[in-house]
């Protein structure tokens, strides 16, 4: 089941470097590991921005919330989500 | 090179419904070619209305136009589109 | 799994009183029979709009787009659907 | 009588942890608390936020305002109410 | 109960101009009796604008939708409705 | 000369409680006088959120200008004017 | 008393060019009066836009509201009042 | 002097193609006088929608209404004005 | 040449109270003295903001933005412009 | 391929003034290479902010970004992106 989540990234201007970098490497292995796994098989930049648009394949809504909360930008997060269906006219 | 596009349709109540059919009809070959071309390689429908979210992968904006414009219903469509690049995050 | 819609009706303002009659209630029994099976186990009006929340509660977002472009309104509905997942706080 | 209530939580980012965990601690009880009594019957998140959107089941507006301006967490909501009324299609 | 109510008002612009004027009057005549009756305790004209703000003093949400939802103007209106308590500081 | 007026109050998080107190029953006192004197005849809290609507009754743009501008917590307000006309329709 | 207003001109796309021709012709006598009473001080087009600013100079809220309502375009304007005070840096 | 102007195109659903040819082909040689002029010196069409940025090079504001009110498709156009001044960085 | 500006004022929360005073005094001696010089004919203060609108009369968009980069406030400044063209029903 | 691109600089209000210099400085010189080679050909500055559009004319989406996101004031900017094409009626 799919969705489209956007993703806006707003770090407070005074987080030390070292501490952003920290959670930047982590919320890279998180989100390798489950774009490994198929749960998150799209991640693209949005041109200009700290921000990103990803498609997500999961059992549930559920299962999405659990995906994102866990992530560790997530506190510093501006998240959309768009649940997604077959298109009629999809050659998929 | 990939965008997201999001297309609103907004048929005039009063179009003819044979008309109107007529127009769908055409969208719909017009878009499987485009997706077989690989031009159009996702197209989602929007949970609950009567809009998509799709990825385009073209040479360049002049390109993504003319597709776009070619779109048998453009007159009766709200585009927006978002200009996407490599995440570094991606494993793709 | 649940998720809450937010329906606007916007009805032409010169579609014939019968025709709207006979939507609305091809609308009343089609939305009484989801209500029954339990697709639609919550139905509210918005106090001053003609306009409904409703939860819905449904396998998937399949067949919750389904569910939602067959009813009879739905050429002239406004649809925003936000996806629901459990809250760690709920007693449920 | 029923209202829609959503919530969007915004702690500021330089709280510290404990005293944020304690809010949140005495928000759950609280939160447990009414909908035990039946006044917060319904609670659910919102995927990918940190918001929830609530059905509240009270007497007055004034009993809702005293039971939402009472939340550990209210001075950091944004609090949207939405007075609700029995829907005519509705099969309760 | 009190609620703040804005209403606009929207008449299309080919309403043959007596249809209108009907409708107005019988507009004018409910208006002023639930102002006697003491639920519509205040109307005011906004500057500039085809609208109103209004107070109304209702025992439910249900009654206030029957209340606006019988306004002759109703399917040209768009309502926007907010729930009022009492304010702490009020000498009231 | 009637103005609807909504206030927002937004307190900064790191206000010392013992100041913001005693800006709130400056606030209170102010308020209470200016009822007293029939500039400011309502105040409604509006529910679940820290914000009021109000009317206000004075001589002249100017004269509103101040009473608002004098407020205590008139550095953390956002504050929204609508002046106000008789509706043809009023019975006062 | 000063207020700005902004009034945006929507006339219907279907409307006969001479009707049209007739209301500006009988909009621009009536502006121009103001003009030379002195109630309507200023009137500037926005530059791109069929639209303008003003400024009023009246001695109430229901004064401005009579003259605006009167506009012979009245029915196709949208209307944005803005009082105005004396600003204290202001040298006249 | 510079500005930026966008411009989007509305033309009516029920204009007759006939009609709305001839504007355009008006629009076009309108444009292009422009342009040769040097009045209108960047014009560029905004990817997937019906709508333009253009650059504007002329005297004054009055003159930049004067050439904009002009256009053959001014009717059908929602136009915003930004007036641009030199950038302390740029190179010409 | 015209220009209708609004200015809002957004003061840190945190500035001192002298650094507040000392560069709205500047504020005013700059104010006052583009008044006088007439690039500064009109300011208005907004009825319950901290904001103003105003008009410029100036030579050119380059001159416009030197004198309002130049306000001692313009750090905390939002600054909204929008050019002025003659109406055609103005007497002026 | 051309890109518009509105940059709006926020800085933080607490950043010491020689840390601002030294950015800017970096973001002139920067600025100035991309300009001599062509990539970044106009950079305005919109009366009245700080804030500029400015025409990119690069190979990508990728590249676009690369350039955008190595800014040195990028953490401070709300950057937006608009894909321009070639317009039909343009002369060039």
């Amino acid at each position: 089941m799919l969705y489209l989540v956007r993703m806006d990234v707003h770090l407070p201007s005074d987080m030390p470097a070292d501490q952003a970098e920290e959670i930047k490497a982590r919320e890279k292995a998180y989100s390798q590991r489950l774009q490994r796994e198929g749960k998150w098989p799209q991640l693209y930049r949005i041109v200009g921005e700290y921000a990103n648009y990803s498609i997500f394949d999961v059992e549930s809504n559920d299962e999405l919330h659990t995906l994102l909360s866990n992530l560790p930008l997530f506190p510093y997060l501006e998240i959309a989500v768009t649940p997604l269906a077959r298109h009629p006219s999809s050659i998929h």
